[in-house]
């Protein structure tokens, strides 16, 4: 382990996370609000931070060792300090639930131990979205668009921040990669947060709620979520704009490269479609008699269907009062999640048609054992070890579930809500059904609950193995 | 496809459950009932069983592809006639719900439809627990311990039939092996008989209960089930024989051998053992105060778990009233099962062992990502084609019991019942929570439901494989 590139990157994180909580600041200013909570939190950021970046490592040697344990410990120290302006300022008075708050924000879950939204003041509530915002894309890919990171090795370290089974350098060097994608992610934001100005929404609001969609987060600033503006056209903005988000961002660089057509054939594109045109199609068919016709249905399909594939988590409605049929295809989109490569999280599309077509590859394998068979992706085929971490990463997932509802159940609650909840969690949703259903909250749950849950999300949001890692002696050992 | 030699064994499939079904039928005429219901099931069975064994094959060439056809076909004929007795008789009425019950009597599920138990004639009771102690070793080891089929081919058949991921021939010749095997089963079923005899259960209801441990399969001739012969005598005896049977039938053979020490040295055996003791702990310690006292509660943790992990499903008490903590334990032992070459269902404990490992070698091949890892089990290296073929299993598993809940909220039952009912089915238990609970019944479910959880017995109890097959159109073909 080079344990001084560890702590040098580690300090050019909390910096980064320095920079970026002045953003709250000023909306604290701005709105007369007072910006101490804020200042008190920087000052740490920048001391601790600023020593930890003084540590000059020998040589840049990164491998993918050190890459998942700088993503694994940025992530648990960004959180750590993140929940302090929420106890500073009063809004959530247990560090605790501020750190869930913050931990939830980061991974991009949203589920929220707020009762009351609406009595937060400005300036937290304007961290809470934006830490969404920061999550979604990463603060390592961050850091690699802002400073001048040499050697090439630091693509281990985005590799264990950006979501699916594998990652393509759009362009030969990190830094650029780095650099586009966070053009691409700002200038999606500032679309949606202009098409919800068109709608009528406060400026406030329409940047908020943009951090939140970008992020593929759910945090709203109201009690109801996206319930609360009762706009069609609000709805349709946001509900596309979560499928956008639950996109690969390659599409985005491939449109922009003027590739246009390469899109289309995306496998993962049409796929991930295709689940949500008849996700939406069903759940509109099964509730409309409920909500007054086909296209009501339609239109709540469509928001709830986005919002859950693309693990946000906002609602409109209670999802939670519709039929068996409807609230069993959101759990089982729950566990598909957006692309690879997007803001989401979930097992991601990429992987569920790995899982499919490893199945279908093991029945020929029965029917005609002699020939050997391949599994095409995307036009190429996929390598066992790809295969096999897929399969291993599904079986994990499982099992990380199966197991925090054991923990969860000591709280005493219903199997549906720790079920859910703890898949919600891993799958950085927020909402799930019964007690976390859209109109509930997370603050029932007790201490250690609130810890295993924290815990789901970094292993859903940095796809498991970065934070098991350091949990492994081994790992900390010197070469 | 050779269709010969599939038509001519499916007809010697018929023909043993023609044989096998005089026991009830002498059963019916002791106990001064009428004969007829198995009198006009036996006579078709022979007709058309004898027609198709007369179908002589040009060769008896058998590969894995005929040995999955002929298994899933077999198990799905030999269903098909065993209800008949049940709706000729008049104890069960409708013709899906008796095959409901005997599809959950052969795979040794035990999940009943039957809302009065002690209503039923005593043949029918008779063959309804014997169709356990059939399913549970398998008809095809049957048919090969009493018949001389030649060609070694046939260890297809029997491989496709006994769980587990990979099946060890106990000695070269597969007709010995299922010699041995069925006289082991015959063995400790008899022995657990005269066991209950001592504890004062009629001879009756002795061998029926014993069939229905053999088996792993759960029905009883009692509503309450064991609860109702309130005896703790009856509960630890049929407790440590379902453990028994829980156990792969190798280690007894090893026993007879002389080589008792190799069998300690098993390791599935002491994972498996390990996971029964830690859970009995934990429940008798979670429901000590609600049953009075830590002794009432290791006497009804230990047959709750020995009868979930057994896959029987049994019951002494309503444990669907016990704390969420219990209740969970149970549902992930529903996942374990028991060991594999046991007459248990579920994923087994060999598999269990083989995906937790995958999983630390997945960890240890991030660690050191230089050197290759490979997967010891029974001081053996595991081959990369059984592994992939274990996490394919579990994934396959997952999937079925996540697209029948959709098929069962058609019904509208709640989460946990449709979820539990999926759970325990594939897993060959029985009840599972709410409304599928020990003391509930699967008699509300639809007919559509009824023939979904049906084909999910049948895939659980037949490892999946060999019941996809038979919708694979390719596996049709004519080589």
């Amino acid at each position: 382990m080079n344990y001084r590139v560890v702590l040098n990157i580690l300090g050019k994180v909390l910096l980064a996370e320095a920079l970026l909580m002045l953003l709250p600041t000023a909306a604290a200013l701005v709105y007369g609000e007072s910006a101490l909570p804020f200042l008190w939190t920087i000052l740490p950021l920048l001391l601790i931070g600023g020593g930890m970046n003084h540590v000059k490592p020998r040589s840049m040697d990164l491998f993918a060792r050190e890459g998942f344990v700088v993503v694994g410990l940025s992530w648990l120290l960004m959180s750590a300090f993140g929940a302090l302006p929420f106890v500073l300022a009063g809004d959530i008075p247990h560090y605790i639930d501020a750190l869930f708050e913050t931990v939830s924000g980061f991974t991009t879950t949203g589920a929220s131990i707020l009762t009351d939204v609406e009595a937060m003041s400005r300036g937290c509530m304007f961290w809470r979205l934006f830490t969404h915002w920061v999550g979604g894309m990463g603060v390592l890919v961050f850091i690699a668009a802002i400073l001048p990171i040499s050697g090439e090795h630091y693509i281990h370290v985005m590799r264990a921040e950006v979501p699916g089974p594998t990652v393509s350098k759009l362009v030969p060097r990190a830094r650029k990669t780095a650099r586009i994608l966070y053009l691409i992610y700002l200038g999606l934001t500032l679309s949606e947060a202009l098409f919800l100005l068109v709608g009528g929404m406060s400026f406030y609001e329409a940047i908020l709620h943009a951090f939140a969609t970008a992020g593929t987060g759910g945090f709203s600033t109201r009690g109801l979520s996206i319930g609360a503006f009762d706009s069609v056209y609000i709805e349709t903005v946001i509900a596309t704009f979560m499928l956008l988000f639950g996109c690969n961002f390659n599409l985005f660089y491939l449109i922009l490269l003027g590739q246009g057509l390469a899109v289309l054939k995306s496998e993962e594109l049409r796929v991930y479609l295709s689940i949500i045109a008849l996700s939406v199609l069903v759940i509109a068919l099964n509730i409309m008699g409920s909500v007054g016709g086909f296209l009501e249905g339609l239109r709540y399909a469509y928001f709830q269907v986005t919002t859950i594939i693309s693990t946000t988590g906002f609602s409109t409605c209670d999802f939670d009062r519709w039929p068996e049929l409807s609230r069993w295809i959101l759990v089982l989109l729950m566990f598909v999640g957006g692309c690879a490569g997007s803001t989401a999280g979930g097992l991601k599309v990429t992987r569920i048609i790995i899982l499919f077509k490893s199945y279908l590859c093991e029945l020929k394998q029965f029917i005609l054992p002699t020939r050997v068979k391949r599994i095409w992706f995307e036009g190429k085929a996929v390598d066992d070890q790809t295969v096999r971490s897929v399969l291993i990463f599904f079986e994990t997932y499982m099992a990380v579930i199966g197991l925090s509802v054991l923990l969860l159940t000591l709280d005493g609650r219903d199997l549906t809500t720790n079920l859910t909840a703890s898949i919600a969690c891993i799958s950085n949703i927020g909402p799930g059904l019964n007690l976390v259903g859209p109109m509930g909250s997370y603050a029932f749950f007790s201490v250690p609950s609130k810890l295993v849950l924290s815990l789901e999300m970094l292993l859903g949001r940095l796809e498991i193995f970065p934070v098991l890692f350091l949990f492994a002696p081994r790992v900390w050992r010197r070469r």
